[in-house]
Protein backbone atom coordinates (compact mmCIF):
# COMPACT_ATOMS: atom_id res chain seq x y z
CA UNK A 1 0.00 0.00 0.00
CA UNK A 2 1.60 3.13 -1.29
CA UNK A 3 0.25 6.23 -0.59
CA UNK A 4 2.24 9.57 -2.13
CA UNK A 5 2.92 11.78 0.72
CA UNK A 6 4.20 14.80 -1.03
CA UNK A 7 5.73 17.77 0.57
CA UNK A 8 2.12 19.57 1.97
CA UNK A 9 3.44 22.69 2.07
CA UNK A 10 4.34 22.77 -2.06
CA UNK A 11 1.59 23.62 -4.16
CA UNK A 12 0.42 21.45 -7.23
CA UNK A 13 2.03 21.91 -9.99
CA UNK A 14 -0.15 23.49 -12.97
CA UNK A 15 -0.42 22.07 -16.08
CA UNK A 16 -1.67 22.98 -19.46
CA UNK A 17 -5.80 21.42 -18.52
CA UNK A 18 -5.41 22.85 -14.52
CA UNK A 19 -4.99 26.25 -16.21
CA UNK A 20 -8.20 27.71 -17.08
CA UNK A 21 -8.83 29.54 -20.18
CA UNK A 22 -10.88 32.18 -18.25
CA UNK A 23 -10.69 34.04 -15.09
CA UNK A 24 -7.12 32.65 -14.11
CA UNK A 25 -6.99 34.85 -11.06
CA UNK A 26 -9.55 32.39 -9.65
CA UNK A 27 -7.47 29.64 -9.85
CA UNK A 28 -5.42 27.84 -6.97
CA UNK A 29 -3.00 24.98 -6.64
CA UNK A 30 -2.88 25.19 -2.76
CA UNK A 31 -3.39 21.82 -0.85
CA UNK A 32 -4.82 23.06 1.87
CA UNK A 33 -7.57 25.17 0.16
CA UNK A 34 -8.09 21.90 -2.10
CA UNK A 35 -8.24 19.48 1.06
CA UNK A 36 -10.60 21.51 2.19
CA UNK A 37 -13.01 21.78 -0.64
CA UNK A 38 -12.52 17.90 -1.31
CA UNK A 39 -13.56 16.89 2.24
CA UNK A 40 -16.60 19.79 3.04
CA UNK A 41 -18.69 17.73 -0.34
CA UNK A 42 -20.33 14.37 -0.18
CA UNK A 43 -20.55 14.15 -4.28
CA UNK A 44 -18.01 14.14 -6.44
CA UNK A 45 -19.10 14.16 -10.16
CA UNK A 46 -16.80 11.68 -11.78
CA UNK A 47 -16.40 12.10 -15.69
CA UNK A 48 -14.89 9.12 -18.05
CA UNK A 49 -15.22 8.44 -21.64
CA UNK A 50 -17.21 5.29 -22.96
CA UNK A 51 -17.46 4.25 -26.54
CA UNK A 52 -15.71 8.11 -27.50
CA UNK A 53 -18.25 9.86 -25.71
CA UNK A 54 -18.25 11.40 -22.08
CA UNK A 55 -20.28 9.70 -19.64
CA UNK A 56 -20.74 11.70 -15.25
CA UNK A 57 -22.12 10.48 -12.62
CA UNK A 58 -22.61 11.70 -9.31
CA UNK A 59 -20.82 9.30 -6.80
CA UNK A 60 -19.32 8.92 -2.84
CA UNK A 61 -15.84 9.39 -2.14
CA UNK A 62 -13.18 9.57 0.40
CA UNK A 63 -9.59 11.01 0.73
CA UNK A 64 -6.66 9.55 2.57
CA UNK A 65 -3.75 11.99 2.14
CA UNK A 66 -3.33 12.73 -1.98
CA UNK A 67 -5.20 9.99 -2.87
CA UNK A 68 -9.16 9.68 -3.42
CA UNK A 69 -11.11 7.02 -3.14
CA UNK A 70 -14.30 5.68 -5.53
CA UNK A 71 -16.05 2.93 -4.84
CA UNK A 72 -19.13 0.65 -6.27
CA UNK A 73 -20.61 -2.54 -7.36
CA UNK A 74 -18.13 -4.80 -8.88
CA UNK A 75 -20.62 -4.97 -11.80
CA UNK A 76 -20.70 -1.20 -12.27
CA UNK A 77 -19.05 0.34 -16.04
CA UNK A 78 -16.96 2.94 -14.45
CA UNK A 79 -15.03 0.34 -12.14
CA UNK A 80 -14.98 -2.33 -14.23
CA UNK A 81 -12.91 -0.46 -16.88
CA UNK A 82 -11.01 0.98 -14.38
CA UNK A 83 -9.50 -2.50 -13.41
CA UNK A 84 -9.56 -3.90 -16.89
CA UNK A 85 -8.14 -0.79 -18.57
CA UNK A 86 -4.44 -0.70 -19.03
CA UNK A 87 -3.03 1.49 -16.99
CA UNK A 88 -6.37 2.38 -15.98
CA UNK A 89 -9.23 4.73 -16.55
CA UNK A 90 -8.60 8.10 -17.32
CA UNK A 91 -11.21 10.69 -15.35
CA UNK A 92 -11.71 13.61 -14.28
CA UNK A 93 -13.02 14.34 -10.75
CA UNK A 94 -15.12 17.22 -9.99
CA UNK A 95 -16.78 18.91 -6.84
CA UNK A 96 -18.30 21.89 -6.47
CA UNK A 97 -19.72 23.75 -3.84
CA UNK A 98 -22.69 26.62 -4.39
CA UNK A 99 -21.94 29.30 -2.13
CA UNK A 100 -23.95 32.16 -3.42
CA UNK A 101 -26.17 33.59 -6.26
CA UNK A 102 -24.62 36.99 -7.32
CA UNK A 103 -26.97 39.24 -8.73
CA UNK A 104 -25.60 42.56 -11.12
CA UNK A 105 -27.16 45.29 -12.13
CA UNK A 106 -26.33 43.52 -15.57
CA UNK A 107 -27.41 40.35 -17.02
CA UNK A 108 -23.99 40.05 -17.71
CA UNK A 109 -22.78 39.75 -14.47
CA UNK A 110 -25.24 37.84 -12.92
CA UNK A 111 -22.65 34.99 -11.38
CA UNK A 112 -22.49 32.25 -8.53
CA UNK A 113 -20.01 32.01 -5.13
CA UNK A 114 -18.73 28.63 -5.88
CA UNK A 115 -15.59 26.75 -4.94
CA UNK A 116 -14.39 23.87 -6.69
CA UNK A 117 -11.65 21.27 -7.23
CA UNK A 118 -11.16 19.29 -10.67
CA UNK A 119 -9.00 16.54 -10.24
CA UNK A 120 -7.48 14.57 -14.11
CA UNK A 121 -5.72 11.67 -13.72
CA UNK A 122 -5.89 7.58 -14.30
CA UNK A 123 -7.97 5.93 -11.42
CA UNK A 124 -6.67 2.42 -10.76
CA UNK A 125 -8.67 -0.37 -9.29
CA UNK A 126 -7.82 -0.96 -5.30
CA UNK A 127 -6.48 -4.70 -5.31
CA UNK A 128 -3.95 -4.56 -2.23
CA UNK A 129 -6.70 -5.96 0.74
CA UNK A 130 -5.19 -3.23 3.53
CA UNK A 131 -5.31 -0.26 0.78
CA UNK A 132 -9.09 -1.82 0.15
CA UNK A 133 -10.45 -1.49 3.60
CA UNK A 134 -8.80 1.74 4.87
CA UNK A 135 -10.28 3.17 1.26
CA UNK A 136 -13.90 2.11 2.29
CA UNK A 137 -13.35 3.50 5.84
CA UNK A 138 -12.13 6.64 4.33
CA UNK A 139 -15.20 6.49 2.39
CA UNK A 140 -17.79 6.19 5.22
CA UNK A 141 -15.65 8.43 7.24
CA UNK A 142 -15.87 11.06 4.57
CA UNK A 143 -19.74 10.75 5.04
CA UNK A 144 -20.37 11.46 8.86
CA UNK A 145 -16.44 11.93 10.59
CA UNK A 146 -15.83 8.69 12.97
CA UNK A 147 -18.54 6.53 11.76
CA UNK A 148 -16.02 4.05 10.35
CA UNK A 149 -15.49 2.94 13.83
CA UNK A 150 -19.07 3.04 15.05
CA UNK A 151 -20.46 0.37 12.16
CA UNK A 152 -19.66 -3.19 11.48
CA UNK A 153 -17.27 -3.38 8.87
CA UNK A 154 -17.39 -5.14 5.64
CA UNK A 155 -17.39 -8.59 5.68
CA UNK A 156 -15.62 -11.10 3.28
CA UNK A 157 -18.97 -11.18 1.02
CA UNK A 158 -19.11 -7.39 1.08
CA UNK A 159 -15.88 -6.97 0.22
CA UNK A 160 -15.75 -9.06 -2.56
CA UNK A 161 -19.09 -7.03 -4.08
CA UNK A 162 -17.44 -4.11 -3.65
CA UNK A 163 -14.76 -2.60 -5.97
CA UNK A 164 -12.83 0.87 -5.41
CA UNK A 165 -10.96 2.98 -6.96
CA UNK A 166 -7.80 5.18 -6.37
CA UNK A 167 -6.96 8.30 -8.23
CA UNK A 168 -3.88 10.52 -6.90
CA UNK A 169 -3.93 14.15 -6.25
CA UNK A 170 -1.54 15.09 -8.78
CA UNK A 171 -3.14 17.34 -11.87
CA UNK A 172 -5.33 19.24 -9.49
CA UNK A 173 -6.47 22.72 -9.37
CA UNK A 174 -9.65 24.76 -7.00
CA UNK A 175 -11.26 27.59 -8.62
CA UNK A 176 -13.05 30.18 -6.52
CA UNK A 177 -15.44 33.30 -6.84
CA UNK A 178 -16.48 34.92 -3.85
CA UNK A 179 -17.71 38.02 -3.02
CA UNK A 180 -19.79 40.89 -4.68
CA UNK A 181 -20.96 41.82 -8.24
CA UNK A 182 -18.51 43.31 -10.64
CA UNK A 183 -20.97 45.85 -12.41
CA UNK A 184 -19.46 47.74 -15.16
CA UNK A 185 -19.05 51.70 -13.62
CA UNK A 186 -21.56 52.45 -15.81
CA UNK A 187 -24.01 50.24 -14.66
CA UNK A 188 -24.13 51.16 -10.82
CA UNK A 189 -26.79 53.67 -11.09
CA UNK A 190 -29.20 51.46 -12.72
CA UNK A 191 -32.19 50.90 -10.15
CA UNK A 192 -31.95 47.30 -9.91
CA UNK A 193 -30.79 45.37 -6.18
CA UNK A 194 -27.34 44.32 -6.61
CA UNK A 195 -25.77 42.18 -4.35
CA UNK A 196 -25.23 38.48 -2.83
CA UNK A 197 -27.68 36.25 -1.66
CA UNK A 198 -25.73 33.14 0.59
CA UNK A 199 -26.56 29.82 0.14
CA UNK A 200 -25.84 27.67 3.40
CA UNK A 201 -26.53 23.75 3.34
CA UNK A 202 -27.80 23.00 7.00
CA UNK A 203 -28.48 19.71 8.60
CA UNK A 204 -32.14 18.95 9.77
CA UNK A 205 -32.88 16.90 12.89
CA UNK A 206 -31.78 13.28 11.97
CA UNK A 207 -34.58 10.79 11.49
CA UNK A 208 -34.07 7.53 13.38
CA UNK A 209 -34.78 4.10 11.35
CA UNK A 210 -38.30 2.90 11.68
CA UNK A 211 -36.59 -0.74 13.39
CA UNK A 212 -33.99 1.63 15.30
CA UNK A 213 -33.49 0.06 19.21
CA UNK A 214 -35.44 3.31 20.95
CA UNK A 215 -32.52 2.98 23.30
CA UNK A 216 -29.63 4.01 21.19
CA UNK A 217 -29.19 7.84 21.37
CA UNK A 218 -28.25 10.09 18.26
CA UNK A 219 -24.03 9.70 18.80
CA UNK A 220 -21.73 12.18 19.47
CA UNK A 221 -20.33 12.96 16.34
CA UNK A 222 -23.32 13.50 14.58
CA UNK A 223 -25.05 16.03 16.98
CA UNK A 224 -21.88 17.60 16.49
CA UNK A 225 -22.47 18.01 12.69
CA UNK B 1 -35.68 29.02 -33.22
CA UNK B 2 -37.06 25.30 -33.29
CA UNK B 3 -37.17 24.29 -29.67
CA UNK B 4 -38.72 20.52 -29.05
CA UNK B 5 -42.06 20.58 -27.16
CA UNK B 6 -42.79 16.70 -27.33
CA UNK B 7 -45.88 15.71 -25.35
CA UNK B 8 -45.05 16.38 -21.96
CA UNK B 9 -47.13 13.60 -20.70
CA UNK B 10 -44.67 11.16 -22.00
CA UNK B 11 -41.48 9.45 -19.91
CA UNK B 12 -38.24 10.29 -21.31
CA UNK B 13 -37.55 6.94 -23.47
CA UNK B 14 -34.34 4.73 -22.05
CA UNK B 15 -31.34 3.99 -24.15
CA UNK B 16 -28.85 1.90 -23.06
CA UNK B 17 -27.05 4.93 -21.70
CA UNK B 18 -29.64 6.04 -19.45
CA UNK B 19 -30.59 2.66 -17.75
CA UNK B 20 -28.12 2.00 -14.90
CA UNK B 21 -26.72 -1.21 -14.58
CA UNK B 22 -27.03 -0.90 -10.87
CA UNK B 23 -29.99 0.00 -8.48
CA UNK B 24 -32.49 0.13 -11.98
CA UNK B 25 -35.43 0.67 -9.34
CA UNK B 26 -34.24 4.06 -8.95
CA UNK B 27 -34.17 5.28 -12.30
CA UNK B 28 -36.89 7.30 -13.70
CA UNK B 29 -37.68 8.53 -17.11
CA UNK B 30 -40.57 10.99 -15.76
CA UNK B 31 -40.62 14.12 -17.36
CA UNK B 32 -41.95 16.24 -14.85
CA UNK B 33 -39.11 15.00 -11.92
CA UNK B 34 -36.36 15.55 -14.44
CA UNK B 35 -37.83 19.10 -14.93
CA UNK B 36 -38.06 19.46 -11.04
CA UNK B 37 -34.44 18.11 -10.19
CA UNK B 38 -32.74 20.70 -13.32
CA UNK B 39 -34.92 23.44 -11.93
CA UNK B 40 -33.85 23.60 -8.35
CA UNK B 41 -30.42 23.06 -8.95
CA UNK B 42 -27.50 25.78 -9.17
CA UNK B 43 -24.85 24.49 -11.30
CA UNK B 44 -24.58 21.88 -13.27
CA UNK B 45 -21.68 19.31 -14.25
CA UNK B 46 -20.75 19.36 -17.74
CA UNK B 47 -18.34 16.30 -19.34
CA UNK B 48 -16.91 16.36 -22.67
CA UNK B 49 -14.33 15.05 -24.10
CA UNK B 50 -10.85 16.63 -24.79
CA UNK B 51 -7.59 15.17 -26.46
CA UNK B 52 -9.34 11.55 -25.64
CA UNK B 53 -9.62 12.96 -22.01
CA UNK B 54 -12.77 13.41 -19.97
CA UNK B 55 -13.03 16.71 -18.37
CA UNK B 56 -16.04 17.91 -16.10
CA UNK B 57 -16.47 21.44 -15.49
CA UNK B 58 -19.12 22.87 -13.16
CA UNK B 59 -20.90 25.46 -15.04
CA UNK B 60 -24.31 27.39 -14.81
CA UNK B 61 -27.34 26.71 -17.06
CA UNK B 62 -31.16 27.14 -17.95
CA UNK B 63 -34.06 25.41 -18.91
CA UNK B 64 -36.46 26.13 -21.76
CA UNK B 65 -39.24 23.30 -22.57
CA UNK B 66 -37.20 20.47 -23.83
CA UNK B 67 -33.67 22.33 -24.27
CA UNK B 68 -31.03 23.00 -21.89
CA UNK B 69 -28.64 26.24 -22.19
CA UNK B 70 -24.72 26.86 -21.30
CA UNK B 71 -22.91 29.60 -21.66
CA UNK B 72 -19.44 31.05 -21.59
CA UNK B 73 -16.97 32.90 -23.03
CA UNK B 74 -16.52 32.57 -26.74
CA UNK B 75 -13.00 31.81 -25.54
CA UNK B 76 -14.13 29.09 -23.50
CA UNK B 77 -12.50 25.36 -24.67
CA UNK B 78 -15.73 23.49 -24.40
CA UNK B 79 -17.90 26.22 -25.95
CA UNK B 80 -15.46 26.83 -28.94
CA UNK B 81 -15.44 22.95 -29.65
CA UNK B 82 -19.32 23.07 -29.60
CA UNK B 83 -19.21 25.95 -32.21
CA UNK B 84 -15.87 23.73 -34.41
CA UNK B 85 -17.06 20.54 -34.29
CA UNK B 86 -19.65 18.56 -36.91
CA UNK B 87 -22.16 17.97 -35.72
CA UNK B 88 -21.40 19.39 -32.23
CA UNK B 89 -19.39 18.91 -29.50
CA UNK B 90 -20.54 15.33 -27.14
CA UNK B 91 -21.56 16.15 -23.78
CA UNK B 92 -22.88 14.77 -20.78
CA UNK B 93 -24.79 17.07 -18.51
CA UNK B 94 -24.93 16.21 -14.42
CA UNK B 95 -27.48 17.66 -12.01
CA UNK B 96 -27.62 16.19 -8.15
CA UNK B 97 -29.12 16.91 -4.95
CA UNK B 98 -27.80 15.45 -1.62
CA UNK B 99 -30.62 15.07 0.42
CA UNK B 100 -29.32 13.67 3.58
CA UNK B 101 -26.98 11.15 4.89
CA UNK B 102 -27.70 7.68 5.23
CA UNK B 103 -26.36 5.32 8.11
CA UNK B 104 -26.53 2.17 8.33
CA UNK B 105 -25.15 -0.27 10.89
CA UNK B 106 -23.47 -1.69 8.02
CA UNK B 107 -20.35 0.00 6.72
CA UNK B 108 -21.59 -1.40 3.59
CA UNK B 109 -25.22 -0.03 3.81
CA UNK B 110 -23.62 3.76 4.21
CA UNK B 111 -25.51 6.02 1.62
CA UNK B 112 -26.75 9.41 0.66
CA UNK B 113 -30.18 10.27 -0.41
CA UNK B 114 -29.67 11.94 -3.55
CA UNK B 115 -31.83 13.21 -6.71
CA UNK B 116 -29.83 13.45 -9.77
CA UNK B 117 -30.37 13.92 -13.64
CA UNK B 118 -28.00 12.87 -15.81
CA UNK B 119 -27.97 14.23 -20.02
CA UNK B 120 -26.23 12.84 -22.88
CA UNK B 121 -26.37 14.32 -26.27
CA UNK B 122 -24.80 16.67 -28.70
CA UNK B 123 -24.59 20.20 -28.07
CA UNK B 124 -24.76 22.80 -30.50
CA UNK B 125 -23.81 26.69 -30.75
CA UNK B 126 -26.89 28.43 -31.04
CA UNK B 127 -26.24 31.24 -33.63
CA UNK B 128 -29.92 32.52 -33.87
CA UNK B 129 -30.04 36.26 -32.04
CA UNK B 130 -33.24 35.80 -30.86
CA UNK B 131 -32.52 32.18 -29.53
CA UNK B 132 -29.37 33.10 -27.58
CA UNK B 133 -31.44 36.13 -25.93
CA UNK B 134 -33.77 33.33 -24.59
CA UNK B 135 -31.00 31.19 -23.49
CA UNK B 136 -29.55 34.02 -21.86
CA UNK B 137 -32.60 35.34 -20.23
CA UNK B 138 -33.03 31.45 -18.91
CA UNK B 139 -30.01 31.79 -17.58
CA UNK B 140 -30.01 34.51 -15.44
CA UNK B 141 -34.06 33.25 -14.13
CA UNK B 142 -32.36 29.97 -13.26
CA UNK B 143 -30.31 31.49 -10.59
CA UNK B 144 -33.23 33.93 -9.43
CA UNK B 145 -36.75 33.50 -11.29
CA UNK B 146 -37.99 36.48 -12.24
CA UNK B 147 -34.47 38.53 -12.69
CA UNK B 148 -34.25 38.55 -15.95
CA UNK B 149 -36.48 41.08 -16.46
CA UNK B 150 -34.81 43.48 -13.18
CA UNK B 151 -31.58 43.80 -14.82
CA UNK B 152 -29.70 45.09 -17.77
CA UNK B 153 -30.20 43.03 -20.80
CA UNK B 154 -27.14 42.05 -22.87
CA UNK B 155 -26.10 44.62 -25.02
CA UNK B 156 -24.06 44.16 -28.23
CA UNK B 157 -20.69 43.81 -27.00
CA UNK B 158 -21.38 41.48 -24.41
CA UNK B 159 -23.51 39.71 -26.70
CA UNK B 160 -20.68 38.56 -28.87
CA UNK B 161 -18.37 38.20 -26.38
CA UNK B 162 -20.77 35.11 -25.33
CA UNK B 163 -21.24 31.97 -26.64
CA UNK B 164 -24.33 29.58 -26.08
CA UNK B 165 -24.67 25.96 -26.71
CA UNK B 166 -27.95 24.45 -26.04
CA UNK B 167 -28.43 20.31 -25.59
CA UNK B 168 -32.00 18.72 -26.22
CA UNK B 169 -33.43 16.51 -23.42
CA UNK B 170 -33.78 13.41 -25.45
CA UNK B 171 -31.43 11.24 -23.68
CA UNK B 172 -32.15 11.21 -19.91
CA UNK B 173 -32.52 10.10 -17.14
CA UNK B 174 -33.46 10.72 -13.10
CA UNK B 175 -32.30 8.51 -10.30
CA UNK B 176 -33.57 9.10 -6.72
CA UNK B 177 -32.78 7.48 -3.29
CA UNK B 178 -35.02 8.57 -0.32
CA UNK B 179 -36.01 6.87 2.73
CA UNK B 180 -33.89 5.19 5.21
CA UNK B 181 -30.94 2.46 5.11
CA UNK B 182 -31.65 -0.83 3.84
CA UNK B 183 -29.33 -3.01 6.90
CA UNK B 184 -29.50 -6.31 6.33
CA UNK B 185 -31.88 -8.80 8.94
CA UNK B 186 -29.14 -10.18 10.63
CA UNK B 187 -27.96 -6.31 11.15
CA UNK B 188 -30.30 -4.68 13.12
CA UNK B 189 -30.07 -5.82 16.43
CA UNK B 190 -26.09 -4.44 16.20
CA UNK B 191 -25.80 -1.41 18.63
CA UNK B 192 -25.10 1.17 16.38
CA UNK B 193 -27.35 4.66 15.58
CA UNK B 194 -29.27 3.96 12.21
CA UNK B 195 -31.08 6.19 10.39
CA UNK B 196 -31.08 9.38 8.36
CA UNK B 197 -29.43 13.31 8.58
CA UNK B 198 -31.56 15.56 6.38
CA UNK B 199 -29.60 17.99 4.55
CA UNK B 200 -31.24 21.58 3.49
CA UNK B 201 -29.80 24.27 1.93
CA UNK B 202 -30.72 27.61 3.25
CA UNK B 203 -31.06 31.24 1.77
CA UNK B 204 -29.10 33.60 4.03
CA UNK B 205 -29.96 36.97 4.68
CA UNK B 206 -29.36 38.98 1.13
CA UNK B 207 -25.71 40.78 1.24
CA UNK B 208 -26.42 44.39 -0.66
CA UNK B 209 -23.84 45.05 -2.91
CA UNK B 210 -21.03 47.96 -1.37
CA UNK B 211 -21.88 50.49 -3.76
CA UNK B 212 -25.67 49.88 -3.64
CA UNK B 213 -27.98 52.36 -3.85
CA UNK B 214 -29.48 52.61 -0.33
CA UNK B 215 -32.76 53.55 -1.58
CA UNK B 216 -32.72 50.10 -2.98
CA UNK B 217 -34.53 47.27 -1.49
CA UNK B 218 -34.25 43.85 -1.47
CA UNK B 219 -37.06 42.74 -4.78
CA UNK B 220 -39.63 40.41 -3.58
CA UNK B 221 -38.66 38.14 -6.14
CA UNK B 222 -35.27 37.63 -3.73
CA UNK B 223 -37.20 37.68 -0.10
CA UNK B 224 -39.81 35.03 -1.89
CA UNK B 225 -36.46 32.66 -1.96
Amino acid sequence: MEIAMPDTAAPYQATDRTVPTRSRERASYDRALVHGILDEAYVCHLGFVRDGAPVVLPTLYGRVGERLYVHGSTGSRPLRAAGQADPGLAVCLTVTHVDGLVLARSAFHHSINYRSVVVHGIAHEVTDPQEKRTALDALVDHVVPGRSADSRPANAKELAATAVISLDLNEVSAKVRSGGPNDDPEDLGLPHWAGVLPLVPRYGTPIPSDDLDASLAVPGYLSAL
